[in-house]
């Protein structure tokens, strides 16, 4: 240990007890010099490690023993004060992960819009907040919580009308869902139109959701006999109404007000939406004020001119709800260039029909696939993560990933799909094992087609 | 159903197929009359719910069937588009929810601050980024990736550095943890100086972390025999060290670079921090730069002036990292009113050590406890949430929460902690049972004492 040139008078220095300021970087300069002797080669380790989640294309410089350490100009400054009333915003050198519009298909006519998630840049399950996607109608409403009403009427032996203080005084739960638009990927069915994962998959996020089980409501309203269908309305321009059937509803659709922690955004329905777990995004209608009871759809617009999916036979198929078997690459991914060596291959995989099973990965373009690690949770209707340590030894590539679901549903490819539908205008419900091709120079490209 | 008299020209209007419109606010206008019929007593019927999750003191209005219902503003203007490039905020009626500096002890004359979770107003378990409690020592550094990074040098074979594109090449793992301040609760020992949760609790968070098991850049190093202790120092203008024992390290330690989806922020550590599961928030430092290995301790300025625990025979503990197992009820908590009825108590409880097996929930001052309903995921070191129905007959009442972890650890009374501690100045490790009154009025207060 070095003498403790920098210690403050009246500090007692020994080895037990030896003030911070001696392991602080001005004392750390006394030590010698510091050298870069040049990058180990991580890929003849890793190459051993088959499989295990340590493998790694990363690589740190070795640094020469007892060298003076670089002293950052951050250790020698004051940083910012925290405000007195503050909420964090991302670091300034994070402007890059952003919600985006997809730069291929543009919409802006009517204030019916979206805009995406970059999953590229997401880590783990949970999409927070200010990056979990959004798609409207007619743009987003300003809601004051202490004037939106919730009705519940039609079929019910007494309508009820709560406001928000009444529904936030009721038990909650809290679940891990997905989120997903039916038309996420609608751009890039049969040939490549977008560039990153944010523009081919980003219209999918996963929070922790906290609401009321809309079943609860119902018992307190009370059903009429023969009630089959409801109908729930948004209270934003757009009038937004979707129809559900009554089993979903009171199987697990959620009154929720609360997403990751903390109440909706306003682009996500604050104060209240409803939330339908693995189904389409646009069934979970924001900004709920209503719900009516009925004994058959409504089939509104969004149930006949929208949101259906065009048959082999030229006819339309209306209520698709649910969210099949699905997964991507996030990484590496489109627009990303990528060095020879050690990889983790990551990537997301859902179902609206339940847990993810198994994903297999493939980077020979789908000669040979193999099972990836799911990373633990792995809850039913939600994100699950999985890895697979790839060795890319530099010559051209073609990966992509497939899921299977707790009912054994595997995903299918493109392919598979027009066999049971028409891929013609904007298709729905895209579910097809998604490639990307990497170049012999490292760039990662969507290769659908 | 009514006639269409909104719908557009074109549109075919029959029970099948009927447009969007005729279900919008306007057309249901014809329908009748609206009426409050007052509000039905949810409390009857629920004390017949004996236990149950649907037991509610929440209310809706009733309303006469078939009667017109109020179209909000909302549903007849243009909402706000989308930004192009977006990051999503909360709505601006949610001005009330930040992370704030407690009221009672101000500490501003060095930039060695902090700022609290208002866990009153968290959903679920998650914390969402913008309300992470942060402490820091010389004020939040602005550290640019590209140019920050992590030195492993002392008694390893091979010294490295990294820099921030090294460790993200890294194959990672995202974990669910609870991180809480060491001085949580330190104001309110033995009488009641804080008013809300936030202030007697917030130092407490929970988030999704993901980062690099120290282990695999230690295996990379190399330890040379002897090796026993780590060093941990931050890129601040504090350069905060603390030292901490290889076996913890080696167990789960993460290097973490991201929280709930997305990059740290600046204030919990940006690019880089510590991450070590269960044990004080002060040792997982942030900014991290430096790693140095060794056979002892360093006893640094936050080992020995800081962070120890006075003992009954007037010596100080140093090195009692682990957060030991705890609750509080968070809702109702200091500072909120109630009307008599149904209420769910919620709250959190956490273990450092392990998974929280029960919680027990007192309304009658500690005479009586009865077991709550743990919310799943119940996950190791993390945040669990409870829920209680309670029925308040409007009587004073004292409410209290007292965890037991998978170890068999009961939460002790701050009567038991002070049996092998000294309870004097600024104390550590306030994990003592914490009681709320509430008064006739339903004013609810901080009853410790």
């Amino acid at each position: 240990m070095p003498a403790s040139k920098g210690a403050p008078p009246g500090i007692v220095v020994d080895k037990l007890h030896i003030p911070r300021s001696i392991e602080a970087p001005a004392a750390e300069a006394e030590a010698g010099r510091l050298e870069n002797v040049g990058r180990r080669s991580f890929l003849r380790r890793s190459g051993g490690l088959a499989g295990s989640a340590l493998a790694a294309g990363a690589a740190g410089v070795s640094l020469a023993q007892a060298a003076p350490l670089a002293v950052p100009e951050s250790n020698k400054a004051f940083g910012k004060p925290i405000p007195e009333d503050d909420y964090g915003v991302p670091s300034k050198f994070e402007s890059h992960v952003r919600r985006r519009r997809t730069d291929v298909l543009k919409n802006r006519q009517n204030f019916s819009d979206w805009s995406m998630t970059p999953l590229q840049h997401q880590h783990g399950i949970v999409t927070p907040n200010g990056l979990i996607y959004e798609r409207h109608h007619n743009g987003t409403p300003d809601i004051d919580p202490k004037t939106h009403k919730l009705v519940i009427h039609g079929m019910v032996k007494q309508p009820l009308e709560f406001t928000m203080d009444d529904l936030m005084r009721y038990p909650s739960v809290s679940r891990f869902y997905f989120m997903e638009c039916s038309g996420n990927g609608l751009t890039d069915w049969l040939k490549a139109a977008s560039t990153t994962v944010q523009q081919t998959h980003g219209l999918l996020s996963c929070a922790q959701w906290t609401g009321i089980p809309v079943s609860w409501l119902l018992d307190e309203a009370g059903l009429e006999p023969g009630a089959k269908w409801l109908l729930f309305e948004g209270a934003d321009g757009s009038a937004h109404v979707r129809s559900l059937p009554l089993k979903k509803v009171l199987d697990d659709c959620m009154l929720a007000y609360a997403s990751n922690g903390e109440m909706l955004r306003a682009e996500n329905g604050y104060p209240l939406r409803l939330f339908v777990p693995g189904w389409e995004g646009n069934v979970c209608v924001k900004w709920l004020r209503r719900i009516k009871v009925g004994d058959q759809p409504w089939h509104a617009r969004s149930e006949t001119a929208r949101y259906t999916d065009p048959m082999p036979d030229g006819m339309w198929r209306q209520f698709s709800f649910e969210m099949e078997c699905k997964s991507v690459i996030t990484r590496p991914s489109g627009g990303m260039n990528i060095a020879p060596g050690m990889h983790e291959i990551q990537g997301f995989a859902w179902s609206g029909n339940g847990r993810i099973r198994a994903v297999d990965v493939t980077t020979d373009g789908g000669r040979t696939w193999q099972e990836a690690r799911l990373e633990s949770p792995v809850f039913d209707k939600c994100l699950t993560r999985f890895r697979f340590p790839w060795n890319w030894t530099g010559g051209p590539a073609n990966i992509a990933s497939r899921a299977v679901d707790s009912t054994g549903y595997v995903q299918p490819t493109v392919q598979d799909l027009a066999k049971s539908r028409a891929i013609v205008g904007f298709v729905q419900h895209h579910n097809g094992v998604f490639p990307w091709s990497v170049s012999a120079s490292g760039e990662v490209k969507n290769a659908i087609a």
